[in-house]
């Protein structure tokens, strides 16, 4: 078994670091590749993914990815390289094309959340975000005195994501919201009626919602609890999760599965970014990372039982009291992780 | 003093009529000219927004609209007219890309609110959206086997729309958070420069942040009391906004002014919309309505005393108990008008 870990910057080496000890306490044996990537590979080659490392992640059986960027490559130049073309190409390039947000926020950090108690109490969703179309790829244009980026979708790209949303709720709640802007947008219009066809044609047994983008930003923090799987495009999904991220009580706490090629390697990483600001200070909450890690063996590797192991020693952790900073604590990533391997 | 009024659809002609009454009794000899718009005036005529409407509205010292929409008139045609494209008709007709929804949850409401107390506390912002630019206004198109979406901007567009926000700040606590995606939109990027520009030019007084919206998202949950204006373009001011309704308790009490054309009139309208389940009961919760009438009254008759008077009065019939449905209360449309007319 052989996974590409991809460090990147701020905090990423310090929360990577343990990630892997995790994975070796679960995969015996297991080949671990670094790889520089990011800000730190713009440093190195002038480019945030080089040939090499994308070569790299394509023969693994997962990747690893921790965080990009900081504001040593933040520019307003369009030409220079930026940390999260790395991310955006090794997406792409990966055919990544659904990522997995699950969202459910634990009691014990309750205390830790904007939200009250009453409202946050069964919250348990995910959220089923397109990859590698819309916005974020569409062509761009920039002149003296305008901009432009294209949305574009086409309708393999609509129902294949829709595809795993249903297939997802199928093992949870078996309910979708299909989370969209079709008073407004084309490519909204056309997303509802592909979901909308692929649950009447293969799907008619999940129960299937409707809902606006700007209501649905609304519902995820007036009532949380109605949602099982959110399915949605590209940029409303990056706004939404992220939206939904703080349900938990700290970004600190939030990973991902990015999924496509059945053959190819999946790509996990925490949700959260690179917090240039506490970086080398060994003060970073690990367990968005960790829980990543959980999905790389669940979704990546097939080890269910692994993964279900891991996540409940981070839930068992944090019943008995760890809290990093963002949580309201004191401990440090190194206590994290001890306090974590307590429970494997 | 010329008034049109367009109650538009489901619960708007039931919260438009005493909103009326308030005009009449702060406005001595006011003309109010009612139209159809919206889905009833596609019922009538075809369209959301007819020539004579828009003629009318033009000639309108303010237009005060209450809400669009409803299942009836929901539809995957997409040559059959829809309610909304009244609403973006007459921003976009008459020139409106000041887009101003304040959101001060008052203390009577915390209760009705989904996040704590404590994160509430102090919370006062003015979120400042672009409303005729953007994806809304681009060229769409759509083939059998895709759809696209152009979010188009131009720096004039940017530019007058930062110094709305700038100007704003400079009355309240002179901060301005400047909203994009600059690390994935070309749009963005410009937006950037562009609102730094203007700010390094005539604005260096005022205090500016740029955050992403994503970041925005999470932040405006986590930590409301941060942001004094927001200022963002035309998707990112619909989601962000509708969030942040959400930390008034119930998108049942948020105002919103579309200014532009310092000669045209402006349009006045609560944020939320024509809440089709409970129209024609008379439990439709009104002060929205009533607090877009006071706004109506300040930026649209520069009668700053009276709009003033008006929302004292709302905020005093909270004090003294009045809640609708939507905040947990019983009270009705009338019953809310009644409770408000008292501290006139
Ligand atoms: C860094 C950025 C390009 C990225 C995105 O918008 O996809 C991030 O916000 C995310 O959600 O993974
Ligand atoms: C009805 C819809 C087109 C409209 C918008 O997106 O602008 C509404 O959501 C709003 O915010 O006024």
């Amino acid at each position: 078994t052989k996974i590409v870990t991809l460090p990147g910057d701020g905090i990423g080496p310090e929360i990577c670091a343990p990630a892997v000890e995790l994975l070796e306490h679960f995969v015996p044996g297991v080949e671990v590749e670094e790889h520089v990537f990011g800000g730190a590979s713009i440093d190195a080659h002038g480019t945030a993914l080089t040939d090499e490392v994308l070569a790299a992640a394509k023969t693994a059986d997962a990747v690893l990815l921790a965080a990009v960027g900081g504001p040593k490559w933040d520019t307003t130049d369009p030409s220079a390289p930026r940390p999260e073309q790395g991310l955006l190409g090794i997406r792409k390039a990966l055919g990544l094309y659904a990522n997995l947000r699950p969202v459910r926020p634990l009691p014990a950090l309750y205390d830790s959340s904007a939200l009250k108690r009453e409202i946050l109490d069964g919250t348990d969703m995910l959220v089923v975000r397109e990859l590698t179309g819309g916005i974020y790829f569409g062509e761009k244009t920039r002149t003296e005195t305008d901009a432009s980026d294209l949305c574009h979708y086409t309708v393999e790209e609509v129902d294949r994501i829709a595809r795993v949303a249903f297939e997802a709720a199928r093992g949870r709640r078996n309910l979708v919201h299909s989370v969209d802007k079709a008073n407004v947008m084309e490519t909204s219009r056309q997303w509802r009626q592909v979901v909308h066809e692929v649950h009447g044609a293969d799907f008619a047994d999940v129960q299937l919602e409707d809902q606006l983008v700007d209501s649905c930003a609304m519902q995820l923090i007036a009532n949380p609890t109605q949602f099982d799987v959110i399915v949605t495009e590209n940029l409303f999904g990056d706004i939404l999760s992220d939206a939904a991220a703080m349900l938990s009580g700290s970004l600190g706490m939030l990973p991902s599965a990015s999924l496509g090629n059945p053959d190819g390697p999946g790509l996990f990483e925490p949700v959260h970014g690179s917090a240039p600001d506490i970086a080398g200070q060994g003060v970073a909450n690990p367990l968005a990372m960790f829980l990543s890690t959980a999905m790389l063996l669940r979704h990546g590797l097939a080890m269910e039982t692994e993964a279900a192991a891991l996540e409940s020693a981070v839930d068992q952790a944090l019943d008995a009291g760890l809290r990093t900073r963002d949580l309201g604590g004191t401990a440090g990533t190194d206590e994290a992780y001890a306090a974590v391997r307590k429970y494997l």
